[in-house]
């Protein structure tokens, strides 16, 4: 079907943001403050056409020059004179609706909406395909670094290798500051909120499910693999102990959520969990609601990008590079010629093959304090090819900070093992067999190791 | 003039590479050896047509088909069906008579020789718009790190506050290597020469002439600045002395060579120069030859990139995703919209006024082992209103490390001195009037300090 736009006016961008919250408003203000930047570096003026919220007595936190503002998201996509969308409401419907509506007006998208991409790309880049119009979406991970034009583009010499990243902020400051402050957990996350890091209920983010679902869609631009978040084995933050935190640290690393994606014999490993990072590293030294991202490329070698997530401008800045790519007609040329989330593409299957992944392995157990305990996990371990690193144990402490009910009469300690390289089902295997043991209380802690 | 070149054949682009060294080999390893990634990428075939070298019977290191190696630039020049010259001999002649012939018979230019886009980048720019032709050069600074089209183009909705990298990977491996390994100058510069990091005669590398080169070309992009590389005040590593590295480790910090631009009131402050960079920061742990530069931008705050930034296939990397753009059609947009180095636009002046810069400063003397000496210098420095945030004085060794040529009997022994933010001007005229105190022997070291 071919679009139904005629001739636009070459020296202007006509564009429409839908959801002026945080990141919409930001792009407003970028709009109409700075015009002469982007008509600079679009070569034309990129015109804040319509702006539509639901709740038009709401303040905004920027002037609004009149007749801007509208309650109506149909009166944007009538409008013949819009050329281009900024899709800002958040959540799935109506946001798809409005896209694909919005698309068969004729209308260019840019977006930030990573839940709907993660969940619908498929459909909306096919449709998008069909129509002829394009989504940009540089904004909808990892907010004002700039990783998705970089692996589609600045990149695409290369066959990505691997890729592994902090993509949830709100994760990362839980974590460091647990680490740093020596902070619990949920006070850690009250101060998030109240800092404005965290949402009212923080559940995606500390989970894993919003780093996976940034994950399926680098893997997407990066691999040309349709993936299911949801095939991705996650682990959050929200069950970490912060005793951990602090015996990473003894053994010289930090702990992060690790976003992590490699080929390995041609099949592609996903995983999003806690991952001990050596200190000294960048990746290990990324602070506060900073993401990063550590790209290999086959000839490239590693390329490592750090920046601020997520927040008003840094988003805004990452949507308004998509808007003036857009309006200089960059974003449609790469969306011809990437297949992006193109469905019928060929999947690349998700490695199920532990037994190929292989890597370091941090283990903490609690122990019985009987000689011969240690003997007999390291038996286990290395009958399963698992030789250790190093090892930390303590003397009894009574009052230890971990509550895992220690049952009565016997002394349990805590027993912390790094372990050699090791596959990861042996590792698997391993573990499970050593937290039945007799001399083992509670679950046994796993987690991979970076250096 | 309009390009004489009529249509192309819309499925494919025909390249020649004028140049087959190391970074030529490596794009002709690329082109062969992976002809379905860059055209899945570019949407069409990107063909190596012809490449042409002076001498034909010097080994490549790569198995060239029949037909494309030549000893003839005028025979790719001439050649209607050439599309796109990739232009990597070095220097500046005939490098720059090959590139404007090459325009002029319609063809597209990717290179990535800096000094001859630092010295006749106007002009060739001016050219190139003229002729309604393009030249990528996203490999001319910082090899495999996408910086070029990082700032034009994924952070275009910014403007830039500041840029502050290492833009010379040789130099940053002399001085990672001194530090961690405690040798000295000569010595490492021999190992980088033997690693194949060092030029046989790395003088480019080492007194900041290569880095200042950069720092123009980047400056030109983020602030539209007509910058000449040789009004950058520049400082090499070729006159450190390994004491300061082992004294800056002492106080927290390494010392890495910094190209830095700063906008001040509108002013640009751009300087090369060995600067003390806060340990622990992500650009205090670049090692090795690798490169990194981070910018602030006003929307996006800061953003980090680090990777190689030379070596064969990390330059290659840069140049063929500058071709997948050119084949593409998105170098041409990025090309008409920006102005780059367009002769006639309005040159920011490169700021003078040492009085409106302000930092940190690292001092080492070498002082006589008086009563009262650290008084007087503590005086001078109060009377520019400079105060010190911490001292390290030893007591007197004999056959100290550095050789100033001490004069018989009098005791001197080093003084270092880190202090408070104090303008530059100050701190130049403090450092001036110390180093003639009689109670100071030979020069004053004096080196910016970074958090
Ligand atoms: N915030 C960040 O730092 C960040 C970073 C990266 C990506 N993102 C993504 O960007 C998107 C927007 O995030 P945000 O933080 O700006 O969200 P937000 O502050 O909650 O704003 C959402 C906006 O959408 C409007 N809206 C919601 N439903 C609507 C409807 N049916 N019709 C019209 N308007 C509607 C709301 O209007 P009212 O104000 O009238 O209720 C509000 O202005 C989300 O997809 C988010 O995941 C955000
Ligand atoms: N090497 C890196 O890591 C790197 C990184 C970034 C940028 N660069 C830049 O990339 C460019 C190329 O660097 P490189 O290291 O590849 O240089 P190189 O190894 O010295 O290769 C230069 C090539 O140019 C050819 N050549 C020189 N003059 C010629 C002429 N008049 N006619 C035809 N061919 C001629 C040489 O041919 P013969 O072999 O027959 O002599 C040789 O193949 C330079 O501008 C450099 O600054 C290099």
């Amino acid at each position: 079907m071919p679009s139904p736009r005629t001739a636009r006016d070459p020296s202007r961008t006509n564009v429409a943001i839908i959801g002026m919250g945080t990141v919409g408003a930001g792009v407003a203000r970028l709009l109409i403050d700075h015009g002469d930047r982007t008509a600079r570096h679009a070569g034309k003026t990129i015109w804040l056409s319509k702006a539509v919220v639901r709740d038009l007595n709401k303040p905004r936190g920027i002037d609004l020059p009149a007749g801007i503002l509208t309650d109506s998201i149909d009166e944007v996509i009538d409008d013949p004179e819009i050329d281009v969308i900024v899709q800002l409401i958040g959540g799935l419907s109506p946001a798809r609706e409005v896209m694909l509506r919005a698309m068969e007006a004729g209308k260019d998208i840019v977006t930030a909406n990573k839940a709907l991409l993660a969940e619908h790309g498929g459909e909306l880049f096919t449709r998008a395909q069909q129509l002829g119009r394009s989504i940009a979406f540089e904004a909808a991970v990892a907010g004002g670094v700039p990783i998705v034009s970089n692996i589609s583009q600045c990149l695409s010499a290369n066959q990505v290798l691997s890729m592994e990243g902090i993509l949830n902020g709100t994760s990362n400051f839980i974590v460091s500051q647990m680490e740093e402050k020596h902070a619990g957990y949920e006070p850690t996350v009250k101060l998030a909120q109240e800092l404005g890091y965290a949402e009212a209920d923080p559940a995606m983010d500390v989970d894993g499910t919003d780093a996976a679902q940034k994950l399926a869609i680098l893997s997407h631009l990066a691999f040309g693999a349709t993936v299911d978040w949801r095939d991705i084995p996650r682990d959050g933050i929200d069950r970490l102990d912060p005793v951990d935190l602090q015996y990473a640290a003894q053994l010289g690393y930090r702990i992060k959520l690790l976003a992590s994606a490699r080929l390995i014999d041609g099949e592609l490993e996903l995983s999003v969990a806690p991952t001990l990072v050596r200190k000294g590293t960048p990746m290990a030294e990324v602070r506060d609601a900073y993401n990063a991202i550590r790209v290999v490329g086959d000839a490239v070698g590693p390329v490592f990008y750090h920046g601020l997530g997520a927040g008003q401008m840094p988003t805004a800045s990452a949507v308004v590079a998509d808007l003036i790519d857009t309006a200089v007609g960059r974003t449609q040329l790469t969306f011809q010629t990437l297949e992006y989330f193109a469905e019928g593409r060929p999947a690349r299957t998700v490695q199920r093959d532990v037994g190929k992944l292989r890597g370091r392995y941090y283990l903490r157990l609690h122990v019985s304090n009987h000689p011969g305990t240690l003997a007999t996990i390291a038996g286990v371990l290395a009958e399963h090819e698992m030789s250790i690193a190093s090892v930390i144990q303590h003397e009894e402490r009574r009052g230890a900070s971990e509550a895992t009910g220690s049952s009565g009469s016997e002394a349990f300690v805590p027993l912390v093992i790094m372990t050699h390289e090791a596959s990861e089902g042996a590792a698997s295997e391993a573990t499970q067999r050593i937290a039945a043991l007799p001399s083992v209380e509670g679950r046994a802690v796993r987690m991979p190791v970076r250096e």
